[in-house]
């Protein structure tokens, strides 16, 4: 049955692409390169943004639910994070997997240390955090999160790279942020920010790598950490996000990964509500609320920070929203079809890639106009993360 | 004579490098990868960031004095603004000039549209902005810049790139700044904002390509122009920036380029005076001064915004300084050698390349331990531009 599934999406693809399907054209550059996750099939497709095409399709990478990527610092491999602990290294010009391990039960997202040397991956089982050589993903420590009183490993999440060969994250049952620096890996030296708050869910850091940011599902609110401070400490940040919506479960909370920021503000979804709520970001406080179709999933910002691209939660996921950043109003919406779930920019944003599941297809949108451009085809696609990111603090 | 120079130069290279010097190893993935300009020589070095090595010589680039480069999206091709007016189209991995051009008499720099499709050049002589395509080099558009109540055209400065396949510049004579659209490139679409002040001769964009800050030699102060607004208009910032300086030489103004902009603030060279300006970005004014070692040339800022390096003009051009830019103070000083000319951070920021043009070498630091980290030998080395300038907004 699966085998005839996979035969039957072949020749849909054949059909569809020609011969570009099985092979990449090897030596291409990769700068404007990138690739779709295809969510169902344990696929992810290669694809290049100057001329919107499919180059290949890569199999064999496992359960993609909710995967994600990042890449080397001379663009040539992409690591897939798989929600099933498996870690793989991806050859973008050959189309290939180099490499493959299954690294933990079930894992959450990883990231890229600043000088490319070291993946680290984020676990729910058996917790804490690994850190492996990204030219062989051998592993070269494995960081426990500890929870206070207890000999069990925390869930950890909101793993992100942070400048100095450091990454930062956050233990849920050890309500603590942790900073590791590697620059002895044989010897990491972890930094413990303890009592932040309830059941740190999920965080993001500022492009820039200072300001940290971790979602409590136990208590209201965020806790914040300036990473340029000598002292490190969590501060208490917008009291009321999140109040009354704690009996959602996690996976309905809104990935804070989907938080835009411009030079001047945050726009970040309402947690169970139809608004975007939008801080002034040199304080820190709420300026004002945006009132967009539904329940917001990302809000995620153009490159130049000039309109902010909104899609939803269940049952109104087919929708997608362009805000404004100065009159912070909806410019235009955009009947996409149902399962959008996710969307990138090209790296100077003249374009947004959007995944639409259901539709088995990307479209393509110029930012300007708010026109789709063009169409791919793909199978239930979901994450889709071009090379650029292998220039960028925080991921 | 010229000859045995070469041969000299290239035996010196030999023994130093080995045989890459003359061949670049094709195929290699160029997301890490950058050029050196060798101003006295006409040529280029082929580098890659991730081993600190030089991978080949390309040469036979014309008049390299203050030359810059701007890259394909796709990070393949170099191109390369010459100071006579040439431009060449260098193919990174073969290591070799596909193709050059001499598109007017004094050519002071160039940028690249935000889709990559165009490369626009300004011009001294015969003045104003020329557009190439940037596959085959041929001219697209040719736009001169009036002077009001002349017949003649006008000098362009400040040339940046912005969102939506648009342009920016100053005109040097005609006291103009213009904004041209490309979007339909047979019929460029140019806006025009007139007296904006007396003699623009150097610009800038944020990197978000909003805020347009023009110097002038003419008068004191600065022309801001927010290009997010509907109604294009001048705004005068930092109207004592400048005064009493009116009698430099033009090429002995700072390069507006050479503000460094963190999220919170500007530091910019103060003209004449051993200090850095600091503004603070929410409202454009002086929020302080540093002192620091000689009359600055570049003050840059890490990719982090963390800290701010610093060179210096002739005959301190030996030192560089390193700012902290929250307490906004000297933490290093560096004796590098005479002739500091450039500056060039990795993209996440680990390391910095720095020309050091008298001792015909580049010296590479950890941004971190502030410590030189490695040498590589070039000729005059003045320029350094990575690849990764292919994807930000505004060079």
């Amino acid at each position: 049955m699966k085998t005839w599934f996979k035969l039957g999406v072949s020749l849909f693809l054949y059909l569809l692409l020609g011969f570009e399907v099985s092979a990449c054209v090897t030596g291409r550059s990769t700068g404007d390169m990138g690739i779709i996750i295809e969510r169902a099939s344990g696929s992810l497709l290669v694809v290049e943004h100057s001329h919107n095409k499919i180059l290949c399709r890569v199999e064999g990478l496992g359960d993609l639910s909710h995967a994600s990527a990042v890449y080397s610092r001379d663009q040539a491999f992409a690591y897939i994070f798989a929600r099933d602990g498996g870690l793989s290294k991806v050859d973008l010009r050959e189309g290939k997997v180099v490499k493959r391990i299954i690294q933990g039960g079930n894992s959450i997202g990883g990231a890229i240390s600043q000088s490319g040397k070291y993946i680290a991956v984020s676990n729910y089982e058996p917790g804490g955090v690994k850190i492996f050589n990204s030219d062989d993903l051998t592993l070269v420590a494995d960081i426990p999160a500890p929870i206070e009183g207890s000999d069990k490993r925390s869930k950890t999440v909101g793993l992100v790279d942070i400048p100095g060969e450091q990454f930062v994250y956050s233990s849920f049952e050890g309500n603590d942020i942790f900073k590791v620096d590697l620059t002895s890996p044989e010897k990491p030296q972890v930094t413990r920010i303890q009592n932040v708050g309830r059941q740190p869910y999920d965080a993001l850091v500022s492009d820039d790598g200072r300001f940290y940011i971790a979602g409590l599902f136990g208590e209201d609110g965020l806790a914040l950490v300036d990473l340029w401070e000598k002292e490190l400490k969590a501060k208490r940040i917008l009291n009321h996000y999140g109040k009354g919506e704690k009996k959602f479960p996690v996976y309905k909370m809104p990935h804070l990964e989907g938080w835009a920021m411009n030079r001047d503000n945050a726009f970040l979804p309402a947690i169970g509500q139809r608004q975007l709520l939008v801080l002034d970001l040199q304080n820190w406080k709420e300026e004002t609320r945006i009132d967009v179709k539904a329940n917001p999933v990302f809000a995620m910002a153009q490159p130049d920070g000039r309109q902010i691209w909104v899609n939803f939660a269940f049952p109104d996921n087919q929708w997608l929203q362009v805000i404004d950043a100065v009159s912070k109003k909806v410019v235009k919406t955009i009947e996409a079809g149902k399962g959008v779930l996710h969307m990138e920019f090209t790296p100077r944003g003249e374009r947004v890639w959007v995944s639409v599941r259901n539709k088995n297809e990307v479209q393509i949108y110029d930012t300007r106009t708010l026109e789709k451009v063009s169409t791919l085809p793909a199978q239930s696609p979901s994450g889709i993360f071009f090379t650029n990111r292998a220039h960028k603090i925080g991921l």
